[in-house]
């Protein structure tokens, strides 16, 4: 089953893909890898889902956010490929949290991105390296952010 | 002389492998390279050193937890490989700390999770690229995470 | 044209490569990839822009000490090279804002570093992966700090 039969079959449909907020690339290939740029918890409408974890949001709300994060991530690469389908697995994610000073629940958070990478890529493709940490602050007061590496199928990149 | 020599020689022994704290891979290989999740300061009883550097802990308290974190990342290594013989080098390291707002020595903090990888990987191979900042907060209120990136020996990987 | 003779059209100089503030290579090359460490805003006298951004800084003078790394970080890589022909193009950027809990503009500030290096480099080789965020604190209380990955010419590494 390809990566795109498996999100019909999941009925998991991906946000339009963000629009870069600043000088950068939302995703960038060097050899097999996808560097993708930090991306936050963006709607369908474009909003960002704001304010600080701990005490603006709570846990299970910051870890929607982050699977929100994650579908975002989604889109970006599915506009850098045409679709999903060659990207080969999930190398590294490095998960921010827009935390209050004592929060301390981070992993909880973020399983809800590792969670829909697990879901869409499977067990054996979707579960990479990963840190789950507070930030001070992230832009426009986003509850998450989420940058990570992908590996591309060989011979597929551009 | 091998590292797992040199660790005796040193009279370092580790501790256990730290169990993942969520949806990741505590080290994730490929190609020649080991990505290595966000470790902390685990002591040998899976217990972390917990804390804000600033009020709760010194910089010298702090730089010994670095060290300990150093410890758990080479123990999640000698678990995916068997031994630490066919790591290569350390790349690069990103250390944060858990800090006030106020604090500044995030360097001299981190420097006792890099001593420990001069010591054991020796100065050609043990000094990597690094940063050293301050996080808003932690997972579990750990003193200090770090992640990392090594070479692996060619032919070795999995 | 060069790298070296945009920088001289552009009436560009460089600072003094900073040194390593502690046990870390400030640029690491494995295969076609330099690992550039943390640098921060360093001024020609080797003294560094400092203060919390949103109070200390507004948004415009820490987008200025983004560019000012970014210099630095060009500093580094040509120390390590000799001159910065041998870049091939910036992979990707980690930009760090040392803010208040409630700055939003990050990724403004980080622009300062990003132009800098679609200056340089061009539209092609400039413009990489990046996140812009937000830490509780960082060395010094330096303004900004940013570490990268960028490719280097095949065959012209060490």
């Amino acid at each position: 089953m390809t990566v795109e039969q498996r999100l019909s079959e999941l009925k998991i449909s991906l946000p339009p893909a963000p629009k870069a907020g600043g000088i950068y690339q939302s995703v960038l290939i060097r050899e097999n890898f996808a560097y993708v740029s930090g991306h936050g918890p963006m709607r369908d409408d474009y909003s960002y889902i704001t304010g600080k974890v701990g005490v603006d949001l709570n846990t299970d709300e910051a870890k929607f956010a982050a699977r929100q994060t994650g579908l975002a991530i989604l889109a970006s690469l599915r506009a850098k490929f045409g679709n999903l389908n060659n990207i080969q697995c999930l190398v590294k994610s490095f998960g921010m949290v827009n935390a209050t000073p004592d929060f301390s629940e981070h992993p909880l958070v973020i399983n809800g991105y590792s969670e829909l990478m697990m879901e869409v890529f499977g067990e054996d493709n979707g579960i990479g390296a990963r840190s789950a940490v507070g930030m001070g602050s992230l832009p426009g007061n986003m509850a998450v952010e989420i940058e990570a590496i992908f590996e591309v199928k060989s011979g597929d990149h551009v």
